[in-house]
């Protein structure tokens, strides 16, 4: 069958099992084909190709609302919703996103890019479908990782309880982006191997009912396991979410997950199946891939295996700098730890996992948890360097501002990814971290311009014993490794003149300074540049004096404009000219008391803007 | 004994239970006498009066460290840990803190106020303990509500993995803030009803394993919950997530406890103890409530359970004003809908739960999963409106970002609590929201001047399909219904002139815009009053008039500094004046694409600051 005659899923629905296995061997090839062409999420698709064919072939996409969580892993619905002409474009500007997206495709009813949010969209689609007493199926496609991060535990919760109709496709392989971790996914892991499911499942098939002491404990199961209707003890972990499950099932045998798909079509309340799958299923590379490198790829030789994309030797990943110089400090100081919210590769954590296994955690897909965990550590004495993406950070905010900041802990948050990422799009632009951050009171936020400065600036966060955020880029930098590390003075900026006698001031920040100064010398432009490597606090005697120079000021960002360095450079400006004069609450946690004696406390009560209006006759 | 000369535990590790018992009477009448006159927390202390005792007789703080989850639970620790002679400053300026608080004690080794954060905090502390070869017990005290929420979830599921010995005394009382929600709760609750359980447990003891097929599923039982050293067949929920279990047993029985707690302390992995209480236990006004009115009280009477707060009839609270507002559009218009996470009765929405029990929804302790849920409901046609205190919406950055505002959905977030709330503290305070989310493309942020705004307002959020947030305080207003609502134009401030010749202009937003007003006048102060009653978008017909006065301008907020309104009149007066040159990411998501793609989509390239470098010649 050819992939581009697929229109949409009608026309799969026709064709025989043996038919629909030759369609999944023929996405298989046209997947590692195309993206290694283009790049992009190989492994969770080769993975997810019978259960994406079977959703289509048992449900009826767009009536039925396919949401797959995060939507990595969406590029086979793409193609059996009449896509697949153009995976040539995959993540390219104009071209085809690498989720699902609602602009692309009615059979796209959700978009997401973080993980865990489909569980809680489906149960509000469920309501809204009951409410509105229409009559069709809600499905989340869920992987491991994404089912065990705290959002979706939220709304397995509230799906248990509500008992709304969701189908849930549990897709496990058994290894989130980096690998499992959880104890949840130890049990599942337990009871899927463990000798006494294949036991009492064959048991209560041979027979044990007859038995009547056997019939008495097999109720005491049905009690507790109150909705097994289906198969029979397992799934304890959904069964305490009070949400029915089948499965253990193969999920790659089409004939039982269209079984099973039917089964669960047929039940009334919330439904899990749980299947098994092989993330890169069908190419060997992937296959045997265990720490993610397989997950999200560049270009590749098919049969070498080989990313096209190759770092050259001077250079490291802004990640791998920031983790080589970790290792080289956690050597001296034995209370660093790290921790990663399942990104050990995505962070280049791996090989400190291994020189200090003891010292390094993995928390899952669990922001929040992570960032908490490390102000603990912190409070007994530890080093705790946590890295995060920037957009996945987001999802920390609270945990950042009344945890980490509020208690003002020595925690080192590395915000990796900072700044425009490219391909992944909306939900993966690491530019609102300073907007987002820069209201927290006690953090100090920042970033280096080149590997030297990454270097002396993570030294320099251990050293401070505060709230310290790095952030840093997607992609490369020219990196030596430093022999002695210096501290770098908290707020403190640097300039660079270029020419005798600048017409012009440029403050940025991040690997642009460098690149503004290299343009300036070619373009032969007289520049004073500034590399703001703080963007709290901000350096008030370098921005004294370039106020005192008079000369046009640019400030250059690739962040999100509101909020960021801009906003804060007019605020500080704004406290010197009092262009407009602002009463507000400075940047500390204010305390408890009645609300008349804070107002007085903060000086934000009336008397205190009638006092300044004094001065304006 | 009197309470004022306990100086620590080691007062209370000499007592005999019956003296034990009688303390518990003694701190209950202290806490309803004491909180009586201040106010506090009152039904969540007097259900942990026992568990609190029992803690400081079996462990040893300060060596062990006791983290109380949300911590409004910890007046009884407080007590015993030398500090009930402050009990009448509680929560008073420069008094002592309704939560826990390190700068109060040594006994105090964790901070919150926000729900669930213990766990994490408490595994951290557990990491550090171990590395560190130190050899002390780390103990989270949490309720019913805290566990079910994400970040307790995912703390769990890390605890199970990493088999830290963390003890985690698990305060049953079957009701969150509200009330209970969850689908886990329902089945603990079943559980512990269950005559299964009752059942098993005899049967266990009996001599069920005398039989020899009954012996079979006893150990097969035993394969599931492997664990299960110390009682049959419960706390499947902890299982599951690999944490041995104890319980449940009574949360008042101070010997059951004492037995419990010294059995958890020779365990080697983590472990929960599960008590059951009774919220209020002691004080009957208390112990009838099933609505959370008990929770946090102001000062009352005693005997009558009358307090002596009261609201003027001619006035409301503002969550009333909305919700009231909420169930007269919702009368006209069956798809709007109501969430709270665990907030009901701070909220105000018991009324539309009685009223519209098929379209009011409480998530429980879930910012997370409530707003991406009402994304859900969007997408399917209905609006929903979700209530969130200010503070509490930080959890939920993430999902107002990448859910809400990425896809544009018509979804009404009422901030409920914004601005200082006074009482409870650093972690209560609203005051960061508007900074926070001001980042969010999309998003519309208001907030009315008084109660007759507030009901246009939320009309024109529903009229607006558009996402959009409404903050109001915490606090009463004057209110009278409205026959007929206006459309508020979106981003429209209003101005009152005070006498003829206005010397300055105030800008200013919430009820400070009617205070400011009336002390204008009683001070014969004439000046130009601004409503500014939306952050997003800012009104800039208006700015462009007020700049032009060209009279001193005074921006007056009761909110952080950072960020906030003053912040984006900055922002805007900079893009008229180009005092700075910004160069940066426009207020909106950023599609994929290469990175060098979207620097030149975005205007972000280094050749667009160079163009503007040429005007500066």
């Amino acid at each position: 069958m050819q992939l581009y005659d697929i229109n949409g899923p009608e026309d799969i629905k026709k064709l025989t099992i043996p038919q629909l296995m030759e369609l999944a061997q023929d996405i298989r090839s046209f997947l590692i084909e195309s993206i290694s062409k283009t790049g992009g999420h190989l492994s969770s698709n080769l993975g997810a190709v019978e259960l994406t064919i079977g959703m289509h072939y048992v449900f009826n996409s767009p009536k039925d609302k396919f949401l797959f969580d995060v939507g990595h892993q969406s590029y086979i619905h793409k193609i059996l919703t009449g896509r697949a002409n153009k995976f040539g474009t995959l993540r390219q500007k104009d071209g085809l996103s690498g989720f699902q997206k609602r602009a692309e495709s009615p059979h796209d009813p959700w978009e997401s890019g973080h993980s865990s949010t489909t569980l809680s969209g489906a149960l509000g689609m469920a309501i809204a479908r009951d409410l509105k007493h229409e009559d069709y199926e809600v499905i989340s496609f869920i992987g491991d990782g994404s089912l065990m991060s705290g959002m979706s535990m939220e709304a397995l919760n509230d799906i248990g309880s509500k008992q709304k109709k969701v189908i849930i496709v549990f897709n496990d392989n058994n290894m989130s982006i980096s690998k499992n971790i959880g104890g949840i996914e130890k049990r599942i892991t337990m009871v899927r191997s463990s000798k006494f499911y294949q036991h009492l499942k064959r048991d209560v098939k041979g027979g044990l009912s007859k038995n009547s002491v056997g019939e008495g404990i097999l109720n005491g199961l049905v009690t507790i396991r109150d909705h097994l209707k289906h198969e029979v003890v397992d799934g304890g972990f959904f069964q305490e979410f009070n949400i029915d499950y089948l499965g253990p099932i193969d999920g790659h045998n089409l004939k039982e997950i269209i079984t099973t798909f039917e089964k669960a079509k047929d039940s009334k309340g919330p439904i899990v199946i749980h299947a098994i799958t092989k993330k890169g299923k069908g190419y060997s590379f992937a296959e045997k891939d265990t720490i993610g490198k397989w997950h999200g790829v560049p270009p590749f030789n098919i049969y070498s295996g080989e990313f096209h994309q190759k770092t050259p030797a001077t250079e490291k990943s802004w990640s791998e700098v920031i983790s080589a110089t970790l290792m080289d400090l956690a050597k001296k100081d034995d209370k660093i730890v790290a921790i990663t919210p399942a990104m050990a590769n995505g962070s280049k954590l791996l090989e400190f996992q291994k020189q200090y296994p003891n010292r390094f955690f993995d928390t899952g897909i669990a922001e929040q948890h992570s960032v908490t965990m490390a102000c603990g550590m912190a409070l007994e004495g530890l080093h705790p360097f946590i890295s995060v993406y920037s957009s996945f950070l987001q999802r920390a905010y609270d945990q950042m501002n009344h945890d980490l900041g509020r208690m003002n802990l020595p925690v080192v948050v590395g915000i990796d990814r900072a700044g425009l990422v490219g391909d992944d799009g909306e939900t993966h632009q690491g530019i609102y971290d300073i907007a987002m951050l820069r209201n927290i009171p006690n953090l100090i936020l920042s970033q280096p311009k080149d590997a030297k400065e990454a270097q002396d600036l993570l030294y320099t966060a251990f050293v401070s014993q505060k709230p310290f955020c790095i952030r840093y880029p997607r992609g490369n930098v020219r990196y030596t490794k430093k022999e002695e590390y210096n501290v770098i003075p908290i707020g403190s900026w640097t300039k660079l003149e270029i020419g005798e006698n600048p017409k012009s001031i440029i403050i940025s920040y991040g690997p642009d300074v460098d690149r503004i100064v290299h343009s300036a010398k070619e373009n032969k432009k007289e520049v004073l540049v500034v590399n703001a490597r703080f963007f709290k606090p901000l350096d008030h005697d370098m921005l004294d004096y370039l106020f005192k120079l008079n000369l046009p000021i640019h400030v250059y960002e690739t962040d999100c404009k509101i909020g960021s360095l801009s906003s804060a450079i007019l605020e500080y400006k704004n406290e010197k000219d009092q262009n407009l004069q602002v009463i507000g609450i400075d940047d500390h946690f204010v305390t408890h008391g009645s609300i008349r004696s804070l107002r007085i406390q903060e000086h934000i009560d009336i008397s205190t803007l009638f006092g300044e209006l004094e001065k304006d006759e």
